[in-house]
């Protein structure tokens, strides 16, 4: 027992954490899932939602957390570019054999193509993309709400929020997607909304998302635009991407399916389903690191 | 000593939080400041604020907080109409003789107009309007950041990062208030921007405030487009605020004089010089709660 190795995959994202743990063999052993591990809302949440879904999965195995020392973990984790949250990370005094650390754009590129080349855009709580390509990693748009991921539900969520607002003290256009919100939130009026949401975390917006597309399909004026206005943005990614010839692109996320539908259809025609989730892609991640660093290590004895 | 009265006035607004001492007889005694008072980040965070700026303005009056039981305060504070902020605010058991609540934007109408009817029209690090005619208090906008707010400083410095983010990667214009916003954070790259004020307070979006009509003045399509939207929103609302026949319509907060050169003319004839500051307002307001109670107890003695 005590000679086993395993391997933990976890994808770190904005809204939900999940680890995916394997033997050395690639055997699924267990999974587990804990809440958003963004570090922008302090290193010490993303390590507790790492933590906590780590022993989920620890758990769901039926083994003990006396193993983590013979685990090798590749993580994803959203915000991680940002510099004092990486040296932050990079401190942490970890209960694992050893931890390879990237953003979680790039682990989901990997599980969507199996650990080949290629791109991603993600359209969930937020909206960026990814190239990999001939080991040149490029990233698109992200940075987080409210100062980006455009065409990501949260957005969606406040964009519609404030035109519905905006309307009630004809500031702006009254269309049904304000009545839709109302009903929505159940609540009698839009100081009870306000309250409720003004300091909220971005998924609590992102949850508006759908009312948006419902509206859309009622032909709300609002929706409408709102919704180009972001599938504009996401095919403008993708035609940046594209640039950088990646052999397969695929469209993730929660909305990912949803926003599919109003790209056009240029950009639609090159999107392909992904072939695995993003713990896969972090597990494939931590293979590649470990063959990386096995090789270093071997050409080390050899001189 | 303990049979003087004072009165305390009070501009509880989302930036600064503001205090002015009178005597009864409506001398100045003394002044206090304090940060944001902004319930929206906790009804103790606003209380703290106010009794900062009160205790300030007792000290700088030569007195002791003993004269709280002897002072009538007037508070106008921002997010005030939210119910469950209002709640816990009505439920404070203050140190005052008494307290008369209501919104910012109403105490700045106050003293804007000399507590006659009037109207205005606030952009400093949100936006809202206020007509107050006939005894018909009607509010326009405000709902705060980033729910609402627009043509205001925070407004203002989010569109600009969200503009100069997107355009760092070919996916929004490239123009020099990308340039200009990173000079004035000082830092190399985008990433240190993003950690810095992702989670950051309307106000320190609010500073970049400048540096778009900085930008503004050497013709950035960015900048232009950003201030002409939010001038365009000003003048809806100061035409929708017009409809109730203010006598006077005046135009405050701390990017007023810079927003007031972007307003249509014709809106632009109707602003007028306000007569007096949002402390006094709230001074005018308390004693109009005043006299309002004691008409109202001398009226129930005679019955």
């Amino acid at each position: 027992m005590n000679k086993r190795k395993f391997i933990l995959g976890i994808d770190g994202g904005g809204s939900k954490c999940r680890a995916r743990l394997v033997s050395s063999e690639g055997d699924l052993l267990g999974v587990g899932m804990a809440g958003s591990a963004n570090p922008l809302e302090g290193v010490d949440h993303s390590i507790n939602a790492i933590m906590k879904c780590t022993l989920e999965a620890v758990s769901a195995a039926g083994l003990s957390k006396a193993i983590l020392k013979q685990t090798s973990v590749g993580l994803g984790l959203a915000g991680i570019i940002l510099p004092d949250r990486h040296k932050a990370l990079k401190d942490w005094k970890h209960p694992f054999k050893e931890i390879f650390m990237t953003r979680d754009q790039h682990i989901a590129c990997l599980g969507a193509h199996g650990g080949a080349d290629g791109a991603v855009i993600i359209t969930g709580t937020g909206s960026c993309g990814l190239s990999n390509v001939k080991g040149n990693i490029t990233e698109y748009g992200g940075h987080g709400f409210p100062l980006g991921d455009k065409g990501g539900g949260a957005w969606m969520g406040l964009k519609a929020l404030q035109h519905s607002l905006r309307a009630e003290n004809n500031l702006g256009r009254q269309t049904i997607i304000g009545d839709m919100l109302h009903e929505w939130f159940k609540v009698p009026d839009s100081a009870s909304i306000i309250s409720r949401i003004a300091r909220a975390q971005p998924a609590e917006y992102a949850k508006l998302a759908p009312v948006v597309f419902a509206a859309a399909e009622q032909n709300d004026d609002v929706a409408l635009e709102i919704i180009q206005d972001g599938a504009a943005y996401i095919c403008r990614m993708a035609r940046e991407i594209l640039k950088t010839s990646p052999p397969r692109l695929s469209l993730l996320g929660g909305l990912g399916p949803r926003m599919h539908q109003w790209l056009d259809k240029e950009v639609s025609s090159h999107i392909q389903d992904p072939l695995d989730n993003a713990e896969v892609g972090a597990i494939l991640f931590a293979r590649q690191c470990m063959a990386g660093s096995s090789s270093r290590a071997k050409g080390k004895q050899k001189t």
